[in-house]
């Protein structure tokens, strides 16, 4: 894996000196690991002048399934304890000749773009943009490998949810084992918090669950997602509870299938992210439901679970092979209650077959 | 309560124009809480010249456990999805007719300062400073209240964890068993990744729990704390597993429990911050683990659970009543493990019996 890690250093350096700066400091924890291995915690990157140097308030530990730092790349631990390691990356910078830093300023603070400056009054401190955000959108086959296998271990800890009883139990216990399932499965943890909404909550995006228990009648939306080897999908389906689904349920349900289903079936190479956006969204709008639409039908997933790209109405921009996203409409009636159908897939040319779908549980609307 | 916000925004307001500024914009989400009842997602609280607003970027939802918005307050609600919230509170303390505008340098980044600025040029943009951070400080009987129940929420999961069988369990298990309990017994949620560590990682601070299973004549190490109303506590328990602690097991134990309870007695209001740390860390010092002891032996508590005040060596500042802190010494041999005992404890003068300790389970050294 070394070697993948000092490539995307390379391609970070060479995008750097382009931009006239000497050396680059990364301080967001996604972007270090991308380029590291791992990110402890506190730790930042310093691509110097010199040499590249992962910066560390505290040794690193033998957790797993945090990452491993890249072997070839050597880790500077601070002796100060509580010591900034941006602060100190900004140090050595100097020291070893740079005269100007690119940083995160989407990431850093205003009081610690302050402080660096302190530290190193002889270097300029140039903006990095996100550059690093921008070289993670399209993936390799080891890091799709790894987004394949969680989403994998969702698709098992919700088929095993499936089979058990729902009636009567709270979302937030519902929440509870479908995290402490993924985990059971091998996932390092849960992508982001799990989302469970019955009744009136069902459909609403992210919906924090609560102590409202399942219903007769309801439907139940899910949205899970398991973290593997740092890498973070997301799998949402829409339930009913019972045995017979009311009219304006199979109604909405298939309306949110088939703005879902228009959404993947745009997902191609050398298509705009806004025109994946607008397939999906203009089936609920031509539908009467376009007022209160997410403001996105979906988005890249990877080392964090929301990444460039969006898909979004107004976002710029054409998708690449090899890019995994959501797509992930919705429909939430206040008051009633509603649907979301999410699924994670990998944007893959034609003649390999077009998108590749990697929650594969069912998306039938299933009466539970 | 909402009088009770209101006071709290009149005392941030007069610091604020103490200082210049005719506005304020909070944006770190807890101090948006602590003033505002909730902190919705992307939510930010503009202290305005004329009016004070609740910026949000989606309608307020029912989330109990989120708090609810103060309804003294006037909410208003972006119309462009996936605004940003700081930026149009500029734009509405322009509006209002403020001049300056302080900010949280030490939340906002670099890229949203600048946002700001360009969004709002006839703004002159301020440091608030840490003014809130500070204000939270001191707590309230209705937030020591919150934490209180907390307390005595992990308490029961601990307990309940105790009276089941350990040996061959992972840590990753244990942990997800502690936080379920939690729920259980109704907390918002874990007030923090809970640590469960055995064997040679027992008595690592922060230790993230891995596949490692309990086994006979392990150390355990347990760190965790509940999320009540948004207020989260502390607790962590080291045991020991078999009948028979080995007798470096013992003298371990008794050192840090020795440290600990120097640490509890120091708390008095009046007492320097970095006194409370020098009277833990000293019983250590002097039985040779003054190496590689942690940077802090305590540290506040409250909407956060790493707030003010830092228990640490090079502190400045004295403790005041009603202010709730932990004290976590711990000693941690690479190889062999470690103990750490934590409490949280609410600062309180000697005639009102002196510090008050929340976190109530047995430090008797327990083999389980």
């Amino acid at each position: 894996m070394s070697e993948v890690y000092a490539a995307r250093r390379t391609r970070l350096r060479e995008h750097c000196n382009a931009g006239g700066s000497a050396a680059a400091l990364v301080t967001r924890p996604a972007n270090v690991r991308y380029l590291a291995g791992a990110a402890p915690l506190g730790a930042v990157l310093l691509l110097g002048k010199r040499e590249d140097l992962l910066v560390c308030t505290s040794p690193p530990d033998d957790r797993p399934h945090e990452g491993r730092p890249d072997d070839a790349l050597r880790a500077q631990l601070l002796s100060r304890p509580a010591a900034d390691a941006a602060v100190a990356a900004a140090e050595l910078a100097q020291n070893q000749g740079a005269d100007s830093l690119a940083v995160e300023e989407h990431h850093l603070t205003v009081a610690r773009h302050r402080e660096l400056a302190a530290a190193a009054p002889g270097l300029r401190l140039d903006a990095l943009g996100c550059a690093v955000e921008q070289l993670r959108v399209v993936k390799d086959e080891e890091e799709i490998s790894c987004l394949r296998i969680g989403a994998e271990i969702a698709d098992q800890a919700l088929g095993e949810l499936l089979e058990s009883i729902l009636v009567g139990r709270t979302e937030r216990h519902l929440a509870l084992e479908l995290e402490r399932r993924l985990v059971d499965h091998g996932a390092d943890g849960p992508a982001f918090p799990t989302s469970v909404a019955t009744g009136p909550h069902s459909g609403r995006r992210g919906h924090r669950p609560t102590d409202r228990r399942v219903e007769e009648g309801d439907f139940l939306s899910v949205c899970l997602g398991a973290a593997y080897r740092g890498y973070r999908c997301e799998i949402g389906r829409t339930f009913v509870i019972g045995t017979s689904p009311a009219d304006w349920q199979i109604q909405l349900y298939d309306l949110v299938f088939s703005a879902q289903r228009a959404g993947r079936e745009a997902l191609a190479p050398g298509a705009g992210y806004r025109d994946v956006d607008r397939a999906a969204r203009q089936v609920l709008d031509f539908a009467g439901y376009g007022e209160g639409l997410q403001p996105l039908m979906g988005h890249g997933v990877g080392l964090e679970i929301d990444e460039d790209p969006q898909l979004a109405p107004a976002a710029m921009g054409k998708l690449d092979a090899c890019v995994p996203v959501t797509v992930e409409p919705g429909v939430h009636l206040p008051g009633r209650g509603g649907v979301r159908i999410d699924d994670t897939l990998v944007v893959r040319p034609e003649a390999d077959g077009g998108p590749e779908l990697l929650t594969i549980t069912t998306k039938e609307l299933l009466a539970l």
